[in-house]
């Protein structure tokens, strides 16, 4: 497992914010479209970047902690829920057909066998991670593996002229993983780091927070970033931690969706810290966590629409808005090319 | 002057509810987008709202205040830009363009004579307002023409399919009209409402400031809607006002920009409440004064990203996130559609 991932350039930095500065508008005015358009500009080292292609990978696992009662979802969600990701139902179909953005659907662990299930990418590396208020999540094989697989997946991709790539998950329970993938890589109490997930009341919370205690002390762990995501993860998170890493290696733009992808990039910037120069955080979700996780990392969210759905679905949902950026880099008129007066000086 | 617009109907608010609360998603997570497709189904009085024939109309004026120094460009800036619209090339025309929404482009009162320029809907009421600072910025004639132009030119554009609008302006100096007309409605003192426009200096706002408390002290009027319009508005805001009550009679779904068209807002709102029932607001505005308008709307906006660009830009940035609303109500799956488990109960 080695990613070479390089930090961006910044060689044409000075000329991307003097080209966004000649635009027909007052400077600064179209805020973080702004910012969005000069990280694309250096991600592609280019003054007229494009997107191609755009994909979004969706990644779905079972995970043994769900026996726990963790989830306000029974566990079949997760398989149901593959299919209906095939049969083009779900949120994150919709939202991706909408602004033409490919679907990849993975089973990364479902607890189920699809057979051959039509449009399925089978990168099954067990039924379900094992439960681990027992023991670990996964072998240290295993999450090496998945990670591995994840990398070859976008790297097909990548190969067929996508550039921009977005990811999403489905996995129920996969909360509780994330959140103590935060807690070991943010060093933040585990309590701060739990929430509703798909919607716990109250006692379904305690409960969570509970459970997750327990999990948390029994591992005696240090911070080895694989360590954690093999005790504590799931097959997806690992699979889109070594998508996230070759996506970056191979120059990709990254869009960030939720808590769940935000955790597996936690693990992937302990691996290569360059991984944060090619994402975009897509938004900020309402699950209790994300805010503080973007707040580590020192993310600036795109959007926030009190979302809390993961697959993806804020990674789609916000591409029109980084078409945005990179679309009035590349056409609005400058001031001279108007003949537009600019600022009084 | 007389417009007719009708509250929503909520006679299907509970079944819409039902139909966002069945899609294969944990209730609620879809957050904003929900209220927005609620807000869309009322307003369209149906299960399966539809987006017709999106357009924005970017009406443009000039303002005597002007003269006054009020603004950081020159006036000529305004006539200038109309012939970017014209052109394509400005802010507006990419965003429209990317999402295909037709751009209308209306000269309410430019101090130009732009001859037959093509494209451009000629609804002149004078070049350029008054300059308030010593006398009306026009007469209540003056105003109740421009109201009327507005809402003929959204009638004819409603009458060829368009069932959602967003309007946009341009006019140097118009940030000052719009924050006496909020000063006037809302009650909030004059120095709370001025930003920095385009981008102002400390200097430039300290005088900008200065200026528009004395010309809030020139007039002692009172608080009828239509006075404050026409001591202290604009063409392009009594007419988008004019707009604004047309669009909403027509039970047309009225997306909301930034802090001008806000303020031509405030004055409809006083003269038919109903019509904040047709508006989505699609984002907060980097100017100051903007978060305050909507508070007293007690108005959420879509998006923050910090733009402070105006010309609808807000609106058509905004408009795939209002289609994803649309989108996912008429297009996702239900739990028993997809076969999907629901919610332990």
């Amino acid at each position: 497992m080695n990613f070479n991932v390089k930090p961006v350039s910044n060689e044409l930095c000075e000329k991307l914010n003097h080209k966004i500065n000649q635009k027909t508008k007052p400077p600064g005015s179209l805020g973080k479209l702004e910012n969005i358009a000069l990280k694309i500009g250096n991600i592609q080292n280019t003054l007229t970047p494009t997107l191609n292609n755009p994909a979004i990978i969706v990644f779905a696992s079972d995970h043994g902690i769900a026996l726990e009662g963790v989830s306000a979802f029974p566990q079949e969600v997760t398989y149901q829920m593959v299919y209906n990701f095939l049969n083009g139902g779900a949120g994150i179909n919709v939202f991706a057909r909408q602004n033409n953005i490919e679907v990849i659907v993975v089973d990364s662990g479902v607890n189920y066998d699809f057979k051959d299930a039509k449009g399925l990418i089978n990168a099954k590396i067990g039924y379900s991670t094992k439960n681990y208020l027992h023991e670990p999540a996964m072998t240290i094989e295993e999450c090496l593996a998945a990670i591995q697989k994840g990398a070859d997946i976008v790297d097909k991709v990548y190969k067929k002229g996508c550039n921009i790539i977005g990811f999403g998950e489905m996995g129920i329970a996969n909360t509780s993983s994330a959140s103590i993938i935060m807690n070991k890589i943010c060093d933040i109490p585990i309590e701060m780091c739990i929430g509703r997930g798909t919607g716990h009341d109250d006692s379904g919370l305690s409960r969570k927070k509970e459970i997750l205690k327990r999990a948390v002390e029994k591992h005696k762990i240090d911070n080895d970033p694989l360590k954690i995501l093999s005790t504590f993860g799931g097959f997806e998170i690992a699979m889109c931690c070594g998508a996230i890493l070759k996506a970056c290696e191979n120059k990709m733009i990254v869009i960030m969706d939720g808590f769940i992808i935000t955790s597996a990039l936690l693990i992937a910037c302990k691996l290569n810290i360059n991984v944060l120069d090619y994402c975009i955080f897509s938004h900020k979700s309402n699950e209790d966590g994300h805010i503080k996780m973007l707040n580590w990392l020192k993310a600036e969210p795109v959007l926030n629409l009190e979302l809390r759905l993961g697959e993806g679905t804020g990674a789609a949902i916000c591409y029109p808005i980084i078409k945005s950026a990179v679309t009035f880099l590349n056409e609005m008129a400058s001031f001279e090319s108007a003949g537009v007066a600019n600022k009084n000086q």
